[in-house]
């Protein structure tokens, strides 16, 4: 079988849309990005990453940005990595460069996001997936990949399992790391039970993942939060068990003192990612029934920020 | 009848205590400080008040400062400004320089401090006040009192009645404004009304009142809180009605980006206030059977930072 040789496009190159988009373009995959805020920087001087894989350049003759989508050709794969705090100007920026079967795959985090372009385009060429990298963005073009760098990602609906496990394969030609999900919601849920209480209570108490953790007071609040959560996934048909809290907790430390993306959209005065991160899953939980006050709580106090 | 002349120990001489034993001794009254980190620089150079209301100081040569509360003399009166947060240490500074008629002021915020003192001394002869003043200690026996400085001041029991009156009557002589409660319980709930959500959500957000009160799910959040409160106060034989909690929140605005105490001591990481500006006050609504689930989870988070 050929393979998969799409035409892509990045539709957000910050900081984790970058690493990817170079990564793939490094090794010969046809990538056109989007891009706001760095398009000149990008445009003159290409798109540089400082990786501890070894360091790589996009040379500027090479890298094909645009302000516009529609100046854009039209993709085989749109990779979303705008940030959700966006996402009500998404369907504008992905029509100019659709076909009838481009794929989609959104990298944002949280729940909602596929369900919001499968209301727009179709649930049928849907992906979705979780980014499991440091990586910051330390100036214009410029990005440092600091660790880690998996991404995990399955199918919206069965019809685009072919495409997942091609996407897959793509991302492992270009030397990232990519797991094929059997349950897209499984990954999402899991991801969440993390990030609820670290993205969560770590934005609303300005505290690091280490702090959350210091005393008993905290480990306790966090795995109060995740035990709602754990409860919502099973509610919704995906099987985690109680083990899970314990689990979400003990593989934190490791991380040192870690600041949560949503912390550090409160300490740049960025808009925060609530919606999809905090309260479409809540609304979720409600819709089966579930009380969950610790994190009706935690929305509550996240709203103040907003 | 002859006028109040007490003996007064001031006990903890921060900014508080500091400011108003030095305008008292200012006034000609007998001011004995027991003071722990400044000693030195008070011993030196006396204490040094910067205010609105003119500038003063007590030179070295007039002040009476004492690291051990051994060497002090015994009072008539001692005013209790150190933090809650030591409270457990309180009745071994305050023993050796008691007579058994030493009256004992308490100028600390939150609710639970003349029931410790009066479970140690008897309750025949407490007295407790707040201080409403913006103020700090800019340096070692150097204060600056930026704003306000009325005492509320009441008698724990009636049996203490004639005494505060006599207090009220030297602080007036002493040019601080100063006012007599006729029920310290509802001087002390009403201050918390507004100390729970400011202090509280202030210190667990990291959050200036300004901010807090800056959209509608802020206003929420602090109004959910005071009716908290003010219903156990309610229950606790004060009676608050239901307009104080937009009455407090009215206020509020006209202090500008203020931080709370307690957010202060959060940010130069010190020990937090929580006992007895939180904890005490809700225990209490839990004796009266009250649900206070805004309440309960503040003070859940608040614990994080302990």
């Amino acid at each position: 079988m050929a393979a998969y040789r799409p035409t892509i496009g990045i539709i957000g190159a910050g900081a984790i849309g970058g690493y990817y988009g170079a990564r793939l373009a490094q090794h010969g995959y046809d990538v056109h990005f989007l891009v706001r805020s760095d398009y000149d920087a990008i445009r003159a001087n290409g798109l540089t990453v400082k990786s501890l894989d070894g360091d790589f350049a996009i040379p500027a003759d090479r890298v094909n940005v645009y302000r516009e989508p529609g100046e854009m050709p039209r993709v085989d794969l749109a990779i979303i990595t705008t940030k959700s705090t966006a996402n009500h100007a998404l369907p504008e920026l992905l029509k100019p460069i659709m076909k009838p079967d481009t794929a989609l795959l959104t990298l944002q985090n949280g729940i909602g996001g596929e369900d919001d372009l499968a209301a727009e385009f179709g649930p049928d060429h849907i992906l979705g997936g979780m980014a499991f990298v440091c990586i910051n963005r330390i100036g214009p073009g410029v990005i440092h990949h600091i660790d880690h760098g998996i991404i995990r990602l399955g199918p919206f609906r069965e019809t685009a399992r072919q495409t997942a496990k091609d996407v897959v394969a793509m991302f492992k030609a270009s030397k990232i790391r990519c797991e094929e999900l059997a349950s897209l919601n499984h990954g999402r849920w899991l991801k969440l039970v993390w990030n609820i209480p670290f993205n969560g209570l770590g934005t609303v108490m300005d505290l690091t993942t280490d702090k959350l953790l210091a005393n008993p007071a905290g480990r306790q609040a966090v795995a109060d939060l995740m035990t709602e959560v754990v409860a919502a996934a099973n509610a919704d048909g995906v099987n985690l068990p109680p083990e899970t809290v314990q689990q979400q907790i003990d593989r934190t430390p490791s991380m040192g003192p870690y600041k949560s993306s949503m912390q550090i959209d409160r300490q740049m005065g960025r808009p925060l990612e609530i919606e999809y991160i905090i309260e479409r899953p809540l609304q979720i939980a409600r819709r089966h029934g579930l009380k969950a006050p610790n994190w009706e709580y935690l929305l509550k106090l996240l709203k103040i920020l907003q």
